[in-house]
């Protein structure tokens, strides 16, 4: 290593030292052919680097089980954390070309364009939180490629490897897929071009791009000013959106119903895993509206090897170093699974917007990063269903006070429950504009009026049965 | 559902919250013969408990990738946190069974026994932990069970799902794996059989267990003493264990040899990876004593894609909830990675016996938990070295002044490095202790005199070379 390349290497390390220290997320992704060096670029930087903060990825050919999860789930797994690094050798780039030359999921994906979208979509999102994205495509002459190849198919320990590099994407294909794919990502975060047929120089083209780009985020972390945190509620809110809490329901007629229905379900759970289908439910409304007992009711009669009900408690300290979206995408349902959300990432624009642990500008963008996050999913071939309880004040109040009395249901009941019982209006505005902004054709919102808690199960139950069959067309 | 078994569902789920509560982890097991009802019999108890702290774990024949990985990997990574409950349907009992039914891995298991006793080991692991094991096996009478089969193939849409019976391993494979497993492990913690003909009896029966065991946990849990916390050193202790802290070595002998071991070391990870050898590499010794910079030599030449450093800071919330293996035993690498371990699970007996982060009884348990697990990853096929770095006290204070003079150097010094240097002899003693107790012919300690760091890192490499070339045969 020249003396150069090592100041810059020790100035790279300082600076990612600081980025740690200042909480920045940082990712360095690298593209390039097989043996177009960027495994010996990758390494230099992550020698350099304190192993403490910092991760290597390498993107690999799905396998089948692979598969049966979204396209990005690999990288949502292994995202850095706040302060931490992770190098990506080859990245969601790469895998979207290979899934196009293999022709993966091509049945849901068409002709790829929506992975492009789903990368952007990505980057986007870790880019408004704070994330720092640095990607190296990385070139060398066909000469020395071909040195390379020979080098490593002499020795008989690595030959294999050579071996490997044949079976890989063929060359062109890959080079203009990239080259139209970096096109077209380039304004969301840009792409430098290092040809490493001269080592030394590539070594330090990439470390100065590193310099450059940390000291500019440091720079800007410095300069940043305490956002403005403001839930925007208007004075003497009203709506009419939630008037309907009672549904009429007897005890006979659910008592009647409720097997069926149930039994139903269990067929159209057996129905998703045939045909391969995740469904995503997800519960929301007013505390003390039912959703537990109302989600009892749709899994009593489920297989539970294929169902997961994700209860959302306040984040973890692992969670709160990631974007709030981050904690649902790792726990997505693979293929024909179920997964229920009893609260979910609409906690952004709810309880963080009331609470004020989102600034402004973070729950407003929310609306649309939680559309394209659906909409990923929708790609995927989920069937999205989001349940709104509604309940009316004077009902919760009962309950509430049900709970205090009933030995059996004290422990549901916290001083926090009374709380957020005074916020009652605010929190009917988050969830006025949280259902108006976020309902769309394929994830829509269904209101629940839930004073009557057997009304509302069955009319649960129903609306998923009924989507299902549609779609799955049983 | 019964008046009764309503009632004691409700009792079990109080419970419940009160082992969440006081943080104990509670494990339930259900295995059985396919069709057996254990499916509906888990989901009874799975429908009573709290989503916020309950899992549900289904044990599957493992694929192709999932058998890179150690036998238990999937339940080290599906262990409960403390106070939360984990419900297995089918568990590494089923997992043994099936493995031996399929032959996998026949060549590293032979008759499956050593498994046996790895699960005897990780049961005894979690038990002195805390956690409360709840061993069910569910049987049914054959009438019933064909019974419950003709309904399922009646059905067109759960039709494939009795199809899966038929390829389950064989009934009386099963039976009289698990009646031998059973008598050998009851010791450990008990099982209970339950006859599921009678469903409300079989309910009752689970129930009461299981009110039984956790009454019994939260005696015990309330009764528990502070436990006594003692690092037990010796006045004045010294030991000749370390006096060999310089080895020679020329600046010019080091840059000649270097280069031609690290690229051995390199083809090593190649013939690692091709023979499906996975390398562990352990690291502890004195602070200062130039673990990041050996590690660096070692890895310097390595392929990114095939090997991870795990830098151990602090444990994390999570990491915590957790038994001190845990996130290792998450973190291992797969068949032909290699892992190097900057610190590692001998934290356990070297700072946290000196700070009385463990208790006496914990600390003094570790070093047998240690050598079952590392024998457990030889079993695996892995390759462990772990290589303690010696420096002397003056050599240490040397280097410790060099970092504060040093700007580029002074991250790597902090107020605790200088706290730990005042308890330089009880360090050596908890280190001593260590290396005597824990050095087997299969996983030796490797003393390495560190006063040289050059000649430090060869010993190093040329250690692991050593070991590998042996074992690789190359």
């Amino acid at each position: 290593m020249t003396k150069v390349n090592e100041e810059l290497a020790l100035k790279a390390a300082e600076l990612v030292r600081l980025t740690h220290e200042a909480k920045i997320p940082v990712m360095v992704l690298f593209e390039g052919v097989a043996a177009s060096g960027k495994s010996r670029l990758a390494n230099e930087l992550l020698l350099a680097l304190d192993a403490k903060y910092t991760q290597f990825y390498a993107t690999k050919t799905p396998t089948p089980e692979d598969l049966r999860m979204p396209f990005l789930f690999p990288y949502w797994t292994n995202l850095p954390a706040r302060g931490e690094v992770t190098l990506y050798f080859r990245s969601w780039y790469a895998s979207l070309l290979d899934y196009e030359y293999h022709g993966f999921k091509k049945d849901i994906y068409k002709d790829y364009q929506v992975l492009q979208q789903e990368i952007e979509g990505f980057e986007k999102l870790l880019i408004n939180d704070g994330y720092e994205i640095i990607k190296f495509h990385v070139e060398i002459s066909e000469d020395k490629r071909q040195e390379h190849i020979e080098k490593t198919k002499e020795n008989p320990l690595t030959r294999w490897k050579a071996e490997e590099f044949e079976h890989a994407i063929p060359k062109e294909l890959y080079e203009n897929g990239m080259k139209e794919l970096i096109s077209n990502t380039a304004d969301i975060s840009p792409w430098t071009t290092i040809n490493y047929t001269e080592r030394t120089q590539a070594i330090s083209e990439m470390y100065e791009v590193i310099i450059d780009r940390l000291e500019k985020a440091l720079k800007k972390y410095k300069k940043k000013k305490k956002p403005e945190v403001d839930g925007k509620f208007t004075a003497d809110f009203t709506t009419d959106l939630f008037v309907d809490t009672e549904d009429d329901m007897s005890k006979k007629d659910y008592k009647e119903q409720l097997p069926a229905l149930q039994n139903r379900m269990r067929e159209i759970q057996y129905a998703l895993y045939e045909q391969k289908v995740p469904l995503i439910l997800v519960y929301e409304g007013m505390d003390a509206a039912g959703k537990g007992g109302n989600i009892k009711r749709v899994r009593e009669a489920l297989d539970p090897t294929g169902y997961e009900v994700n209860a959302i408690s306040a984040p973890t300290e692992t969670e709160l170093a990631h974007p709030y979206l981050w904690r649902f995408a790792v726990d997505l349902p693979r293929t024909g699974h179920i997964e229920i959300f009893d609260r979910s990432w609409y906690g952004r624009v709810l309880v963080e917007r009331v609470e004020g642990f989102a600034s402004t500008t973070e729950w407003q963008r929310a609306y649309e990063e939680i559309k394209e996050f659906e909409k990923s999913l929708i790609t995927e071939g989920a069937i999205i269903i989001k349940f709104f309880l509604v309940l009316d004040k004077d009902e919760q109040l009962k309950r509430f006070e049900d709970r205090e009395k009933t030995p059996d249901k004290q422990w549901k009941i916290t001083d926090e429950d009374w709380r957020n019982r005074e916020k009652w209006d605010i929190y009917l505005e988050a969830s006025k504009d949280m259902i108006e902004k976020t309902s769309t054709d394929d994830a829509p919102w269904v209101i629940v009026p839930a004073n009557n808690k057997k009304a509302a199960r069955i009319k649960a139950l129903k609306t998923i049965i009924g989507h299902c069959e549609k779609r799955l067309n049983i």
